[in-house]
């Protein structure tokens, strides 16, 4: 990439991977982090995941290219912060809702920025989380491209290329509808399950009882509140109409249960079976 | 172990799996396998899994331990046509419902019969998935064995121990309240949850969208509906109490949504993130 600097801000899960790869790609660019947590700031510099730190914000938004890897309520209320900056910055986002964050965004800086959402992640956050290779293989969908600039989509190409990623594109109110289904539905669904479990069994029987299906299920709802509670408010209408699809869904296998249904059951489990074909 | 052959009956994912590692484990005990399937009993044998194949049933239960490893229906019918056996003869189940199963024993060879849970599996099925390994550093249940006679109860707990696996003890119906929570309603969940996305989204949308999460969380929605329909029925009244729980929690979240209350949706998820104390 013909760029000399990069500024992450955020150095957490997403923020901390995303700087090791490029270190890694890229050794003449120089990658500056930003994060507003002490503590982050200093495992950062422990664990090696950029080249130097700053506590001046502005430094960031001299890079070349600035990656907010912050919750999306961060992103929305950092990025109305910024008056001006050079014409040819590139900004990028890394939230999981991609609506609001887009018609957040200055108009005097509407070109510089790109709307991504890379598909991948972890239970884990804080820089202690972050891996090598967190991106490699995985899909990053690209939001409203047509209001990037040329050069600035350009640079994100090569970004997520380099990072071995499939790119799609999609536009911000269906990426929220897609993810609302196939990745926040999940997440609440995985809470839901964990607090059932939880009211209703004491630790001990969980531990012995646990088998790879309750811990595959329970993994995700140890993810972050902060970060999922400000994804839920701001895919609210998405998540809620996934909700009661599921719903709708669930009771239905309740209705066939107790109707004694047996033929029903087993032909709606072999419909969820055909995910295998998929997946 | 004191004894000189070893029966299994269903040479699946469970039976095919300990075939193996008991082949390892007891070099000198003569392991037969049995299945109605005749293209498991192919496999069975092209895979190794056993010493040799039966048509026979008679011929397993002249073993001096016979392992039931297959579908909780299949264990009573089968159990059912029993008459006699030899006085020292072990049986074991390792059905996912006990209550039932304990139940249906007759009382003629009640002393012979120990029930069992591991609590292991994949979401796969058939000899091919069979694994060794599979039972290593998991738990098994061992249900209402004051009704086992001291020598069965003696093999049965070499066996596991054997295996590398920690043992409990539990009555029946506990177990049944249990592994409805733990293990069953997380299995309607992932049903459901695949059953949702498949009805809402493209097979293409779902393979560029979907991150760890959702493959975690709808995995074992790949599962045989054979198998898991009649765990479903034999457990009926635990499995809806699981559900009517689980519906509960999830109103809960959908209220917090609908009066955005935010901080109860962050305490929510928070209580969630417990469960990384006890998992």
């Amino acid at each position: 990439m013909d760029i000399k600097s990069i500024g992450i801000i955020g150095l957490g899960l997403m923020g901390g991977s995303i700087g090791l790869s490029l270190k890694k790609l890229y050794p003449h660019i120089n990658i500056i982090g930003y994060d507003h947590n002490l503590t982050h700031i200093k495992e950062a510099i422990d664990l090696n995941l950029v080249d130097m730190v700053t506590k001046n914000i502005e430094e960031i938004w001299q890079c070349d290219l600035a990656i907010l890897a912050i919750p999306v309520d961060g992103i929305i209320s950092l990025i109305g912060q910024i008056s001006t900056i050079p014409m040819m910055t590139t900004i990028i986002d890394m939230g999981s809702t991609k609506k609001l964050i887009c018609d957040s965004i200055p108009k005097a800086i509407r070109s510089n920025f790109v709307a991504t959402h890379p598909m991948t992640g972890t239970e884990k956050s804080g820089p202690t989380a972050a891996i090598d290779g967190l991106y490699t293989g995985k899909t990053v969908v690209l939001c409203d491209t047509e209001k990037s600039g040329a050069h600035q989509l350009e640079i994100v190409k090569k970004l997520y290329k380099a990072l071995g990623m499939n790119i799609i594109y999609m536009d911000s109110t269906s990426h929220d509808k897609h993810a609302a289904f196939i990745s926040h539905m999940p997440h609440v669904i995985s809470y839901a399950l964990a607090n059932t479990v939880m009211r209703q069994e004491d630790p001990k029987s969980i531990i012995a009882l646990a088998g790879g299906g309750f811990r595959d299920m329970s993994r995700i709802a140890k993810s972050s509140p902060d970060m999922w509670e400000s994804i839920i408010r701001q895919n609210k209408i998405n998540v809620l109409d996934s909700i009661i699809n599921f719903k709708q869904e669930l009771d239905s296998f309740e209705k066939m249960l107790l109707n004694e249904d047996w033929e029903g059951v087993k032909k709606w489990m072999t419909q969820a079976n055909s995910l295998h074909d998929i997946l």
